[in-house]
């Protein structure tokens, strides 16, 4: 099974991520944490020039990112889900319609075409979506990066992005308020992937 | 004028590059050599993942190069064509075309639209492909890289993609025999460059 974290900074992904694959362990499955970009070569060269590149083209991020989950579906997600681990992934597709699309202007069709061709095909049995008003999720972020710099209304569109994809694809996606105690939202999130298990 | 040059490793690309420069600036003329991957933060990390991410996928490498050219363009060639200054640029799009579409196999019209995304349409004026047989090539090339360790079949697929490529489009094209001397080979450039000045 094949699980993304999705939402804006600040959303507790990473958190959420942690306790969920803690809990499956807990019944004896195999799962597996990662995130995108990923954690290989590419990953870590995508992230650099990400967050100390500059004023970097909207074009130019999206191949970075394009880049990063070829190589990370090819050589780790696809890997695993064939031995049948659990993959929880923090970000995949989704967020770069959401960024790169809503976010930044970019087609969205083009942009579910460009996925469809990095991940040959591959998509979640199930997103998650931890929604937050983009104020309080910037309030919770330590790191300052270059995304967090942008402007609110980056945000509010990036919001918007994830709410409108989520609709558009009710049984993938499922929608939790993120603005509680992570136990909270661990316990929706897991009510969600209880039944796909 | 944006020139690119094309053409497989060890046919003496760079060395023409910077002549043909040279001869240029005699005449007074502005003009910018640069290449991809490009010299930026961008391009930077693109050589080096390239040169040091061990074996990556096909796709990779091709998102790879079009954010890198993404970034390249917009930011580099661009801005200097705006000036009115003669662009020589080793290697382009047409070296994505030939190297990801016929050397590994991706889809060459895929690669075209791509490229032409990355490049928001830009294309060049004169593409001068130095001609090598691979073989050749290949003796002349001191830095073995990555790309220099592919099966010579893999480089005779190249270079028939040059050709193919450059019979497609002949007024865009000019081929060099790149086996003679860097002095010969300048030459029959810059009889194919001189007219459209």
């Amino acid at each position: 099974m094949f699980v993304t974290l999705e939402g804006p900074e600040g959303a507790g992904k990473s958190t959420v991520q942690g306790l969920l694959a803690a809990r499956l362990r807990e019944q004896g499955r195999d799962v597996l944490t990662t995130r995108e970009p990923g954690a290989g070569e590419v990953g870590k060269a995508v992230r650099e020039v990400l967050l100390h590149g500059g004023d970097l083209e909207p074009l130019t991020e999206l191949f970075l990112f394009l880049a990063d989950r070829a190589e990370h579906v090819a050589k780790t997600i696809r890997p695993a889900l064939a031995k049948g681990t659990i993959v929880l992934c923090d970000r995949h597709a989704d967020s770069t319609v959401v960024y790169q699309g809503y976010g930044r202007g970019l087609d969205v069709e083009k942009l579910r075409d460009l996925n469809a061709m990095a991940t040959q095909g591959l998509r979640p049995d199930v997103t998650l979506l931890l929604d937050i008003d983009p104020v309080l999720g910037l309030q919770r972020t330590l790191n300052k990066d270059r995304l967090d710099s942008e402007p609110i209304e980056f945000h509010h569109r990036v919001r918007h992005g994830f709410l409108s994809e989520a609709k558009r694809e009710p049984d993938r996606w499922r929608v939790v308020d993120a603005s509680r105690s992570p136990e909270e939202v661990v316990s929706d999130c897991w009510a969600h992937l209880a039944p796909k298990l």
